[in-house]
């Protein structure tokens, strides 16, 4: 939908931040508009902190995280139990399981998940450098979604590590906490009763 | 919210989406997380595009719209008739008005509203630029937005315009077409029976 007139410039933002995920037509309106409001210096800041996350961010050379130096902080930190890789499919994950401050062991993030249909098959994902690391370690989580592509691709790599003697575990499926179990859905269920235990 | 570890740049991302209206936390997250899947060339147009826009677009010297020339592609076009000012608040009303495709007159934007309790007073507005292309105009439209504030700037222009002998008129009020009457509040409904017209 065009403006209906000639400002090329405010046209082009508009669809820039109408490409992203979730948003529309009238955010990226408002959005626009917002950086037009903006005082200069703000929006060179804006816009160099676009380029900048994009040239400075790379993937750790030893867990694919994301992180501006050679290696994460995570990997850096002596403190963290090498002996304990918890795979995930995406620095997300990394973020979601950091802020339950319950894990002391490093992570894999895996940048995906096996997924044929869209044409994401086992050299996509950073599957290599995981091997690549096994030195030392005794534990390997599978913490991928649980969905179809993320079991699928939990079991693939269970079988490529449990020949070479490492223990392989999966996160436990069940309700979640705080949930309502009349809204749990039956294979979720299915799942709790199977993993349930004693109290 | 810190991401709990050291990717300086990422956050800085976040925090500059997290800013723009509308967008929460993880909106900002997936949108700043979009922008690093994005290759190399899209991100430095992204970048570009803000600062561009930043850049390029300014008012236009006859009805201060958006505009990347000296003035404005409406007030250029010869065939738009200048003895008619529509005044609204907001480069967005412009396109509103602009997809009726039923007004061939000008605009005025005033960049917001007299609103003594943010400060705003008729100096903030560009009441000024109206003033000094009144030459030939023979009505304007307040076209502000139907709130307190729009009527209370729609009524100091008229105070300001009527003695000059120019025809200043306001938008009717009324039930907006295809709304359901049952919600309707009680001050438009008042105003569409004021406003009734005999058929």
């Amino acid at each position: 939908m065009s403006l209906g007139y000639d400002v090329a410039a405010l046209e082009e933002l508009i669809n820039q931040f109408e490409r992203m995920p979730g948003i529309g037509r009238k955010s990226a309106q408002r959005m626009a508009f917002y950086v037009l409001d903006m005082d200069h210096d703000a929006a060179k800041k804006f816009a160099s902190a676009i380029e900048n996350a994009h040239e400075s961010i790379k993937q750790c050379s030893v867990c694919c995280n994301l992180t501006e130096n050679e290696t994460c902080s995570i990997c850096q930190n002596e403190a963290r139990n090498k002996k304990i890789v918890c795979v995930v499919e995406d620095p997300r994950d990394v973020m979601a399981i950091e802020r339950t401050h319950e894990f002391d062991g490093t992570y894999h993030v895996l940048h995906g998940a096996i997924s044929p249909a869209d044409g994401i098959g086992p050299e996509e994902l950073t599957i290599k450098q995981l091997l690549a690391r096994l030195d030392g370690v005794e534990e390997v989580i599978m913490a991928t979604n649980p969905t179809v592509t993320g079991e699928a691709t939990a079991m693939y790599v269970s079988r490529l590590l449990k020949p070479l003697g490492i223990k392989v575990t999966r996160l436990a499926y069940g309700v979640p906490v705080g949930a309502d179990l009349e809204y749990a859905d039956e294979v979720t269920l299915t799942r709790a009763m199977e993993g349930r235990r004693e109290i």
